[in-house]
């Protein structure tokens, strides 16, 4: 083990370091534009007050929460173990500060990446999209080389994987404010935006008399980057701390199951530093094909570095290996049909924006019943990767199966370093291309970003599709950790162990039904929160176009700033009530009915929550690219009818596929950490459990 | 039994005697009104031609699907008990042609109704309402009647429940295509006639100008009279069958178990008899009011009556009655949140009436929001009267608590017949109002004729909540019927039974994931089918108001049948496919998976299923009062921006309240039919199970 906890330190380290020369690689690329020099100080003043003024908030919120996890977590205190208490609440902490620290660290890569790659798309394609993915793989590498890192260290310092679970409830419940937060924030901007620019006024997409314009970049930077890294170091977190819950509970003598879970994260990560390292694009390459390449080559790099680790130590399974395979085959596969029903040269979203040519409410309708269909294929492809890795492993003894799912977790996530390269790549294109039209960089400038722009869209599908499988199967796994807990709870109290949870118990029954609801009200909340928060925007933006003389023949500036304001008092406003509906909800529950009904719970949250994340972030692809499709000259182009439609069709969809679609992940594994966390309290204290 | 048997029998027949007097009642109504008599005999001969295909085309699925009964169930016919397959097979036939019964006498009634009734609204709302309430009353009667001879009838000749599945499946599969092809056809024209018409046109809901007109009162009648009661009627029939099936396999002493079923659905049957007869409006009096009073009357006298037979017969249990009391008054507080979020005078549908001046994009978004956040009661309540039931009838012994269930969805569904009445009033008068209008008979016969369709709208949300709870439940009480079924079926062969599904078993937990999927593939598939079509008829009516001269002004007839084939034609083209996804899929997942996989199965079914059919459910409702509330004056009143984007929202929600959603009640529950029916194969051969 102690050989996998240095070498987990050193691949951080080397991480780290790489992150080191790409940032300085990056701030080394000049800035001449005064204009764009000033805007992008603009957003990243914007994004750093949002920020400030967020952490303060969910600060707060952190230590009432570690307070409660000292008194009563994961037994209360006054039953004699006070360290296991003081651990995980000082575990909590430091999940919920590295949390927030990648957000942070992401922002301040990305609004020093965005000016530099607009300048440097008037050298052509191949600079401006070295900047952009440099910026993000910055990114990437710290959230994961955290993520490795604090894993091994609370893990070596806390012997314990228990305490891991305090650390990964730190994470996650940090991210689903962050994810809340910024992207309630981010879309009341957009939405605002789009509608009075576009719709109402038509004038472009960042056009600097438009009032909204800097929230919506700050906005691209708080929500997708800063919410993004939050939502994916969770993620991570959470798939490792179930495997390793799992495996300190095997007991298997000859498997060397902790030992795998470390090595299969830190040779994932050392993957992507290599396919981080060699992603290019030619002078007129195409940068989605340099970015998708760049994840196949990490996904090979990952297989074949895992199999000679298989060879190599003692105590590795191949039965193991392939479950991690399959997940991560799953995950590209997931991704690819994501791609098909979001991509602008595939069918559906031709489609979509035929049907916009009939009026809005055909845009909607044919958006809505596509983005159903397509949870079938991802559902389909979670549920065969559990049941193989699970019958993979089954042969190897008592709970390697469930060993064997939160593997295939891992392996889904393994080359996650790649994935929020990839990811954090779009919203620097994306601000890229505004500073290129607000510095007034021309139009070959212009159509360059918009190049990477849409590169930075397709792939986004992808990497969502990616990253919703992967919080399905940890969130399978982290039900088996729950059943685990449970059991050592059970043990102590003297009661029989749980073996299962029977759908045909009506308690169970109960559960599944109040918590298939959750997900549903959740992302309503949020949703609404966005709905109110942009109403308030729109009114302002009038305002100033009323009351501002000159504002719309461009001669006096707008009041940015009041914009910004409106967005950030309205997220913070929100972020709180619809992440508490999920974690008192399970409380609730769990006192009430106990864990039966939590069983029931965490598995109709992880249903009807997969369900409409996929169903959410798809159907939002869907229209942002018809809308894309549309304005490309299709169904009578820009001005058109259908373009109308379609710019609905798009601003229905924004919400869905950055606030409520991503935040459900986050959503479902916090929820799934609570259980775990509480199931001493709800083992011994229930109503009627 | 033989008693309770001859009281079904003779209780159906007063209901039959009763409807018989009503309707000759109906027919005396006179008409004189030359336009409205030419207009009605185009309604009716319209649904008639629609029937009269969907029906061929139903016969000819229905005669394949009773072969393969014939041939493979309950087990095969080689397997050496030919009767019980050609038994299955015939009630399967009876089942499917008493739902085609149902629907076809619910349309005679209704367009003999509508006519009368728009008449009788020149002498104002008192006569109106009794036409169009007993109108819809005979079709109550008959359905319940029905429902209850046929039950009856199949299990004393057949003297065993199994056969009664086939009955049921029969009745439930002709409900799904039934309610799926007057579902989209209903839809397509509603939507084509309010987008050119309202929209475009500016021209009132049922100007005879418009070509969609017909259809559109064609599609009330074959969609929501004939569709309705086919779903009720399958609805009705499955918790009969489903108590009945795990009633039989008590074998209590002491216990008069499946007496009490029969009693229970008598005595409902007897109770919405006298609600019916009693149900009136006085000359000012509020119709919305008189329809839910009723409703009440029905509910007490049912509660009372069968509280007397508890005390009377020997053998029935007062756990049961408090089982089956649960569920009724479930059923109702289900109904009464409903409403509160569809009604327009309760603040949910003036919030999303002010969003509306925001633009259709916060339209839709608050309607969703708000459709989502209704979920959650409607599911807590069916969770907790299953749950109630449940711990009630536990102590009476071994299976008792699921049967336990099964009654407190006997007990929901047994005022069904003062539903029904209150559904298809509906529609009748829905119609009647556009025949006044057609028929110019003038602006206070018009206002009247509103203010009884305004009571329907309201009524309906009720009704709906009501089939919604009532379904969740029946399919809750056909999981155990399932494992009773596949019981039997593995001692036959000699295998071990199953006591349960547990969650933790990753084929149960497989089965669940892609269960789950299909409520949502298969709405997306009738909603697409509306999409589609919808596209076909808009371009159809710009085509003749194009090229038909003179019909903009009023002076040339447009050519209405080409609208009615538009819509019959892709509701049969569509409605085939939507209802195989989900058919096929039962028997993949069987056959590859097994028993298990197909427990899981259902259960995600389920799950998801309500979800969606409570979430398009009421955000179509919310919509379509929230488009109503601005009508009337609020937010700018009719052709302002907010009208506009409320009459978005309302299109949108139309195929969701009308056609997906409803559908998906039949959905789970031929699903659950299916599985029942095919366990023993299941059982038997399975790839992986």
């Amino acid at each position: 083990m102690q050989t996998f906890f240095i070498l987990s330190f050193l691949t951080s380290i080397l991480a780290f370091l790489f992150a080191l020369y790409l940032y300085l690689w990056v701030k080394r690329q000049k800035v001449v534009n005064g204009e764009i020099d000033r805007i992008s100080l603009l957003i990243k003043k914007g994004a750093d007050t949002f920020i400030a003024r967020e952490y303060r908030l969910l600060g707060m919120f952190a230590g009432v929460v570690a307070l409660l996890i000292l008194v009563l977590f994961p037994s209360p205190i006054w039953s004699g173990r006070p360290v296991d208490n003081i651990m995980t609440a000082v575990a909590y902490l430091a999940g919920t500060a590295l949390s927030a620290l990648a957000g942070k660290i992401g922002i301040l890569v990305a609004t020093l990446s965005n000016g530099r790659c607009a300048e440097s798309a008037q050298n052509g394609l191949k600079d401006a999209f070295l900047v952009g993915f440099r910026g993000g793989a910055v990114m990437g590498l710290l959230v994961v080389g955290c993520c490795l890192f604090g894993v091994a260290a609370v893990l070596m310092i806390a012997g314990d994987t228990s305490v891991l679970l305090g650390f990964s409830f730190g994470a996650s419940s940090l991210a689903l404010f962050a994810k809340a937060g910024g992207g309630i924030f981010t879309k009341t901007a957009d939405v605002s935006a789009d509608l009075t620019g576009k719709v109402e006024l038509g004038i472009a997409e960042d056009d600097p008399r438009n009032p909204a314009v800097i929230a919506d970049n700050v906005g691209d930077n708080v929500g997708d980057v800063a919410g993004m890294g939050a939502d994916l170091f969770d993620s991570n977190v959470a798939a490792m701390t179930s495997a390793l819950v799992i495996a300190q509970g095997l007991a298997m003598p000859g498997l060397a199951a902790m030992e795998m879970v470390l090595c299969y994260s830190l040779l994932g990560l050392f993957a992507s530093i290599i396919g981080i390292a060699t992603a290019r694009v030619g002078k007129d390459g195409n940068p989605t094909r340099a970015l998708n390449s760049s994840t196949y080559v990490t996904t090979a790099i990952f297989l074949a570095l895992t199999a000679g680790a298989t060879v190599l130590f003692e105590g590795f399974s191949w039965r193991i290996w392939l479950s991690s395979a399959t997940g991560l085959i799953v995950g590209l596969v997931i991704g690819l049909t994501t791609d098909y029903f979001t991509d602008d040269t595939k069918p559906i979203v031709k489609r979509v924006a035929h049907a916009s040519a009939s009026g809005p409410a055909f845009t909607i309708l044919s958006g809505t019943s596509y983005g159903f269909i397509s949870c079938l294929p991802a559902m389909v492809g979670i549920a065969l990767s559990a049941l193989i890795s699970y019958q993979l492993c089954a042969p190897m003894g008592d709970g390697c199966a469930i060993f064997g799912i939160a593997m295939s977790a891992v392996g889904m996530l393994s080359i996650v370093g790649m994935i929020i390269s990839n990811d954090a790549y779009g919203p620097i294109v994306d601000n890229a291309r505004g500073l290129a039209e607000m510095g007034g960089l021309g139009e070959d400038t212009i159509r360059t970003a918009d190049e990477l722009d849409s590169a930075g869209n397709t792939v986004k599908a992808v990497t969502k599709g990616f990253s919703i499988g992967a919080a399905g199967l940890t969130v399978i796994s982290l039900l088996g950790a729950f059943m685990s807990e449970t059991n050592v709870a059970l043990a102590q109290l003297g009661k029989e162990a749980i073996t299962g949870f029977d759908i045909m118990d009506p308690t169970v029954f109960f559960g599944l039904l109040v918590g298939a609801s959750i997900p549903a009200v959740f992302s309503a909340m949020l949703i609404l929160g966005v709905d109110k928060n942009a109403q308030r925007m729109v009114a302002e933006i009038h305002r100033q176009f009323d009351t501002i003389v000159g504002l719309k023949e461009g001669k006096a500036d707008p009041d940015y700033s009041k914009c910004i304001d409106i967005a950030t008092r309205g997220a913070l406003r929100e972020l709180i009530p619809a992440g508490m509906v999920a974690i008192v909800t399970t409380l609730l529950v769990g006192f009430i009915a106990g864990p039966a009904a939590i069983g029931g719970f965490l598995v109709g949250n992880i249903v009807s929550g997969l369900l409409l994340a996929l169903f959410m972030s798809n159907a939002g692809g869907l229209w942002d690219n018809s809308k894309k499709y549309v304005e490309s000259g299709a169904e009578g182009g820009k001005g058109s009818d259908a373009h109308k439609a379609a710019v609905i069709g798009d601003t229905v969809g924004d919400p869905y596929k950055d606030t409520a679609g991503p935040s459900i992940n986050t959503q479902i594994t916090v929820v799934s950490l609570v259980a775990s966390l509480a199931s001493a309290l709800f083992a011994s204290f229930s109503l009627f459990g």
